[in-house]
This record gives structure tokens, C-alpha cells and sequence, in this order.
């Protein structure tokens, strides 16, 4: 299976890389690294992409941006970093790649257990990571030739311990789990689900 | 209590108003019509909405504008009519409004079934939907002086029939139903919850 992977050299990304490169082509795509670059809050970046790649079976999505701060202070501003940054860069994915990607092909963006379980400083990262398992739950229904699309949604992971005074009480999850959360949105046959990855 | 409804003139609003304004001051903002005049997709028409209500006790905001039809050609300009429209007006209603509101006060949103009961031509509302029961659970974790936001989520509505040809075996709810959902967020002592409203 041909399979772009956005965000490959990230934290998430890698595991993703190494849960899927022995037995498939991968196409690694960074803003500034891997095989092809692309800014995907740009959607002439994305379109370029696509054409560069030729066909594929699959695009995961690992890459996005959010904004972490205090609610009280939040602006409008601050918070469409997460709408662009991790929201409509996933939708725009989607919808450009639909007239790009091989039947039966698949869909899999990036959202957050924050979706659900939220903490201080991450209102705009758990809305946005809600909005995109509501993406993928309304475009499951609409994606024609038995394309499908699915999202996972990691919390705190063992790679990130930055992330770790933020989350209390969170048991990071194993990369392990991660990249196999990837594997099974990719590889089954199930559409509109949101795959939870915790510790 | 001085409760703000925005969008009072709407369908949905004015099921808020019926069941709300014998036994509390209401002041009706809409972007043409009621007490006072707001464009909720304008962060500054917002605080200058609040600037002459003064104190308050809740907002309830039943306006918003989405973008229906297929996925297949969505854009990303179709898209952000959602995003802009009913996400990031709500969104800067509470970022905005938590800087005048009394303490105990209550926002109260409106999301959608659509967040999770998706019907073809409605992904960006289901997306914009979803976001909104994101934003109010982890705002509700964050608002200070106990103040509290909850969001209601209406299906297809009695007084809607245009509606009714795309949400076919829905069961529309009826507008008493509707307003009652808005009042036990208001008056209730919940905060963070989505409350559903089918038929």
C-alpha cells in the first residue's frame, strides 16, 4: 500500500513511520522535512502535493498546531491557531485528497483525548479535536467509492514528556500503541470511528 | 434574571423567549431586529453589545450560520462559512462575554445533533456542532466565580419544516421542548453538559 504520512518526523509521526514502513511505501511529508513539504494550512500547498505523489491508498495525518493559554486571556486570535493549525488543515486534507485518492483508499486525521477530558490552558485544542471527530463521523457518510475515514485521538504519550505536568494523572500511552491505533484505522475496514489511544 | 438571547427573533429563539420572558428581563439582540442590534461574527459588535446591555446574568445564543451541501465539492471558503458562523461567533461570546457577565452567571450555546448523527450535505455543521459540545466541556473547567456554560443541541424542530427533507425518520421536536432545554441550562446547576433535543 502507498500511504503519505504528514508529520512523519514528529513525535507521533515516527511511531507511525515505524509501525507501517516494513510493510508498505511511505511517503513522508514535513513542513521542512521528508520526502515531499507542504504547508497543509495552505490548500494550494495541499493540491501540489497530492500531484506530486502520483496515486496512494492512504493519507494519515499527524501534524497540526494548537494553542495552549489560559482561558480567561483566550482571544479570537489565539484561538483560530488551533482552527487552522489542527482543524481545517485535517478538513482540507480530506477535502482536496477525495479527488486524489484510490478506491478503497482511507482517511486518517489526528484529534485528542482533550476532546472528552479536557485541562486547563486547552479549550481551543479540545474543541478543535471534538470538531474533527465530528468530521469524521458526517464525511464517513458522504466519501464515495469505499473511501474511508477515521481519526485517532492520542492523549499524553510516552515521547512528549513536556506534555506531562499538563495532563495529572494521565498514564502516557506506549508509542507502541500509537502507531498501532494508525495501523488499525489504515488496515480494517471500519469508517467514522475515533480510535481513543491512552495509557 | 436579566438573561441575553441572541438570535431571539429565529425559530429557535423565539421558542427561548416564550419560555423564558414571564418570569425574567429579557433583552433580544439579533443582527437586524430586538432590543439590541450585534453581528456575533464580529468580536468588537460583541463587546459593544455588552457594553450597553450592562450587567447580566446569561446569555443564551440561539443565531448562527451554517453551510449545507455535498461534500464531494466542498471548499474550504464553504467550509469556514460554518467555522465563522456558528463556531466562532459562540466561541467569542463566551471569550468576550466571561469578562462582563455576574458571577453565578450561565452561557448557554446552541450545538446540534448533527454532531453525532450526521446526514448527507451537513458535514460542516456536524464538524462546527461537535466543536461547540468540545468548547462548553472544557470551558466549563476554566470559567471562574462560578459561572457556568452548557450547550443545547436541537434535531430537526416542528416550526423548521424546510428542514424536514434532509433528516428523513427524524422525529421534529416540538418548540416547548426546545425552550424547556434552554431553560434548564439557565436556571439548572449544571455546567458542561450538551443537552440533546429530539422528538
Amino acid at each position: 500500500m502507498k500511504i503519505i504520512i504528514i508529520g512523519a518526523a514528529g513525535v507521533i509521526g515516527s511511531a507511525i513511520v515505524s509501525a507501517l514502513e516494513t510493510a508498505h511505501e511511505i511517503i513522508k511529508v514535513g513542513l521542512k522535512s521528508g520526502d515531499i513539504q507542504a504547508n497543509i494550512c495552505d490548500p494550494a500547498s495541499i493540491d501540489e502535493m497530492y500531484k506530486k505523489v502520483g496515486s496512494f491508498d492512504a493519507v494519515i495525518c499527524a501534524a497540526g498546531d494548537g494553542y495552549f493559554g489560559p482561558f480567561s486571556d483566550m482571544t479570537d486570535e489565539n484561538f483560530r491557531i488551533s482552527i487552522d493549525g489542527k482543524l481545517m488543515s485535517q478538513v482540507n486534507l480530506v477535502l482536496i485528497g477525495q479527488k486524489y485518492i484510490s478506491a478503497k483508499g482511507s482517511f486518517t486525521l489526528t484529534s485528542g483525548s482533550l476532546a472528552n477530558d479536557p485541562v486547563p490552558f486547552g479549550c481551543s485544542v479540545s474543541t478543535v479535536n471534538a470538531a474533527i471527530d465530528g468530521f469524521i463521523r458526517s464525511a464517513a457518510i458522504e466519501l464515495q467509492n469505499g473511501i474511508r475515514i477515521n481519526a485517532v485521538a492520542p492523549g499524553v504519550v510516552e515521547a512528549a514528556p513536556a506534555y506531562f505536568p499538563y495532563f495529572p494523572g494521565n498514564i502516557p500511552a506506549s508509542m507502541h500503541r500509537v502507531g498501532q491505533a494508525y495501523v488499525k484505522s489504515v488496515l480494517g475496514a471500519q469508517t467514522g470511528q475515533t480510535y481513543p489511544v491512552i495509557g
